[in-house]
């Protein structure tokens, strides 16, 4: 119908901003279907503002932090073992030494001095014994033995005679109470930052208001200083759900987890961490106690030249090891998820109407009434309607009049 | 209707699969609502189009790396203190020595030589002064002190005398400059490997074009070498935004980021890391400087025996800690992120025009006309429609016709 | 209308509450258009349940867990080198010591023993030769160097001389084979337990079944033994794909990752790692072959004192690293997620009614006739619909009837 290509589309383009379509509906005014509708919709509704928006903070995006963690131990350990005294600073139980976020603290140890490579017997237990030179086979190593066989069943032990560190460690006994139970006292501080490179926000454990003189003085409790970043290591190991004394004595490991969780939409410095402490390891539960596999040790030597020979002390070392995780999301308003959240609230309240449709034409008795009401059939008119308005006189000028006026009549239906 | 079972599903089947619904709507052809609603569908497009799929790439999945950051110091470091000259290389001044990604290198140090366990003084500061033995509670320990109490108070320096390492460390001056100022020369060489499970693609630093060759001679430089792994010490600290002396001086620690982001829908040899470096633990910023605990420091020994007696040398380490951090995010094309994008686009679609329709229907002058093309009320035919067809003479023959010919007449309306 | 204010609200409450919208919907009986809607509907539905709901359990939230790790090396290694016998054990051949998730086992070296500060000359390489003095800038070091340059070059060696650890090493010949081959048979024990804090599950690699008994014997095997948490060093580098002899001699990095990913929707106890093995820093690759720098080696150090001078010896530590790698993900049933999918698969439908009705209304013969069928339009009623009522004639009973029984005739279309 457009004479030229230019007014056709200068037509359509005006159509099309000047109309607008929406869909026509059947307002049912029914009790029972309006009631039963109306609160699938409210309970829809409810879901997403109380729920998605509210309690899941569906409005906002999230982000977690790149951390770093710095550790300081202080405190003094003394042994007395057989009247030799001995004084412990950070720099000998503490491995690592330079401070990471996760390392160990050494509470108990076995010593066994002025090893030197040479041959000597195995230790005595129930895997390494034997009767007869046929029962060490030179040069194998066992598994969980300390050297390479010789070749040799020594009388004396009744084991077999090794090339090792002589001599092997014996640590069938471990001292009890733990050597450096004093380490009780010692203080762990923590200094953390977060960044979450999202919001350009960085943070600190060391907060408003944590300031020198404060840290000087504090001590962490969970009721008074929660965010006081100094640590007794007493305090973490109970908090953690150990006994002291087992844990100080055998080893264990403690997870402490700092958490940063933050709604970046309130000030900055409402972003502040908690701390929380719990045993690693599955060692720590009721369930747990028939496990393989408790406690933590490991082995430790220092070397040294006496008489132009190495020499080593080894010790196995007992201790705690803390492991510091750092677990951080903030959350900040977002247009992207709000609108997502809400696009797929709109999508819900779809399955609202689906639901009280099937109600509407499959339930309800009057079912085929609705049904009428609501759909509009097209099935005969794709063969017959042309036809029909040609042939059936009586209608023509009822229809001639409506087609002219179309809409008019309607507007009263 | 159906008279036998077969039939009858075979019916409903065809009738389902030759049937579909679409909703019927009102063109509403007024300029005001119109454009309002066609500017309101814009905007939702053009979010959904420009903001969802081209800026936030809502069309693709993410997946974050495994990986894996080795380090390699390489410098030489020479001191000159009373006259003593000392080489420090790498396996001396890096803590620890194997590697990892988080690291220490030494600038200076306070050293305490020759320590034994006996009996001296507390070093003489504040906390630790007494003016008799009733200050010094004989087997305690101080927080902060270096050993354990005697019980005497020393006249000579009025401080309790320990039992501790003696002599105990003085470290009230830090040398100034840093002993190992030279460190500024020394390089850091990294290798990082990423590994994007999802997507089954691994990378390394060493992209293409980074061979044996270059990084033999190359330095980082963020305009002309910005994928040479090599950095120069004292280049890292100027671009955290240290000032080298300082830092070396007291300590510090230094992030050195490494991005992997990469948008897998191209080619992969396009995945190439950034460099980003910035201080840690809030030291660097203006406003930060108030706040407590700068500089980063730890103690180390080194033990050695001598006449039979463990000695041992007891270094005050200040040094520069470095934490390579790895964030990594691969996006790739995905069908679910895209059609879940669609989804909740065409939901918010379903906004618009509620919104038009609030307008529509509530405040256009002409409301309750358009209220009346939009809804086909059921409300008295539940109870009259029947009555009425039976009763009311006049239609029957109208309604006759239209009953046989249904939908003809409405086509034209 | 209402006469007072509260029964004004009354009235629009319950007619809020016993109401309810449909949309009216044309049903178009085409065999061709259905068809086409059908199957693009089926498709839809498919995707949301097959793929959404079962493929991705789209019905599931995730977390990560919050995990631990600890590792001990157990195993005895040999070496003889010119009739020096020396026992390694895991003290020895284990960098850090105290069982970290990153870890290095030593399985080559070059030694240089009793290093002390003094003068000597360079090591002769490419980079170091000097002809006169004149190429040795005294006071200089190189990035290569091992010392500090005293400004002689030497005759005998055609190098400078530097103020250095004295004698410099000379690590130009990798002993061929590692001097610890025998590291293949260690045994590497792991501890791992994570943690899933948004469902408050603990587990460990311990899992049930894994008890004391079972891990004294057991030997990991990806068939037969799969959750034994015992790796024999051999294996591991096989798994990964490298050489043991290899690897052994100039070193390398490879990566356990210990794989938990839950379905918890299951029993807690179907909730196991699984090990997966793979080469670092792209080494293993055969395309990564030509690439810059393969293997992996520190520099180590012993300090002592002798004849009161402060010595070392120096190892060149070749070894393989060990990243342990945690990757977790649990699902568990979540009515946000769940609710989130369904909202965008209604969203989805939406779209496939917009696809038929393309087809509907621009691509069939029919396409006016549906178009009709569907839309009704407004265009005119504007500004005539109240004039027409008014003046037609012919039309005033017929009118008067239907809209007073509106919805009548309308029922029957």
């Amino acid at each position: 119908m457009c004479h030229r290509m230019k007014s056709c589309i200068t037509n359509a383009v005006s159509n099309f901003f000047f109309e607008y379509e929406t869909p026509r509906q059947v307002l049912v005014r029914s009790k029972r279907v309006g009631v039963v509708c109306r609160l699938i919709q409210l309970g829809v509704l409810a879901y997403i503002i109380g729920w998605v928006f509210i309690y899941e903070k569906g409005y906002q995006s999230t982000d977690t932090a790149v951390s770093s963690v710095f550790t300081k131990m202080k405190g003094v350990g003394y042994t007395n073992v057989n009247g030799e005294e001995r004084i412990w600073d950070e720099a000998d139980y503490v491995f690592p030494v330079q401070g990471d976020s996760s390392f160990v603290v050494m509470t108990n140890y076995i010593i066994t001095k002025e090893q030197k490579i040479g041959k000597c017997p195995e230790h005595p237990n129930s895997k390494n014994s034997c009767s007869s030179d046929s029962d060490c086979a030179a040069g194998g190593t066992e598994r969980t033995g300390h050297g390479k066989m010789t070749g040799r069943c020594l009388m004396d032990s009744k084991t077999c005679e090794v090339l090792a560190w002589c001599p092997v460690e014996d640590d069938s006994n471990i001292p009890d109470p733990a050597l450096l139970i004093s380490a009780e006292n010692y203080t762990l501080f923590i200094k953390n930052s977060v960044n979450f490179p999202l919001y350009k926000v960085r943070r600190s454990n060391l907060v408003e208001g944590i300031n020198m003189q404060y840290i000087k003085s504090c001590l962490y409790d969970p009721e008074k200083d929660p965010l006081c970043p100094i640590f007794r290591l007493g305090d973490l190991v109970k908090m953690s759900g150990y006994n002291f004394s087992t844990i100080a004595r055998e080893g264990g490991a403690i997870g402490i987890v700092i958490d940063w969780t933050c709604n970046l939409d309130y000030a900055e410095s409402e972003c502040c961490p908690t701390y929380t402490f719990h045993g690693l390891y599955g060692d720590a539960g009721e369930k747990d106690k028939a496990r393989a596999s408790v406690g933590y040790n490991f082995r430790y030597t220092q070397h040294y030249m006496e008489d132009s020979m190495e020499k080593r002390n080894l010790l196995k070392v007992f201790g705690i090891r803390f492991d510091i995780i750092v677990r951080s999301e903030a959350r900040k308003f977002d247009i992207i998820p709000t609108l997502m959240a809400i696009g797929s609230g709109v999508g819900i309240f779809g399955v609202a109407t689906v639901v009280c449709d099937v109600i509407l034409l499959y339930l309800l008795p009057k079912r085929h009434f609705y049904s009428n009401m609501k759909f509009k059939v097209t099935e005969l008119l794709e063969e017959v309607s042309l036809r029909l308005l040609c042939n059936v006189n009586t209608l023509q000028v009822f229809l001639f009049i409506q087609s002219k006026h179309k809409g008019a009549t309607e507007a009263f239906l």
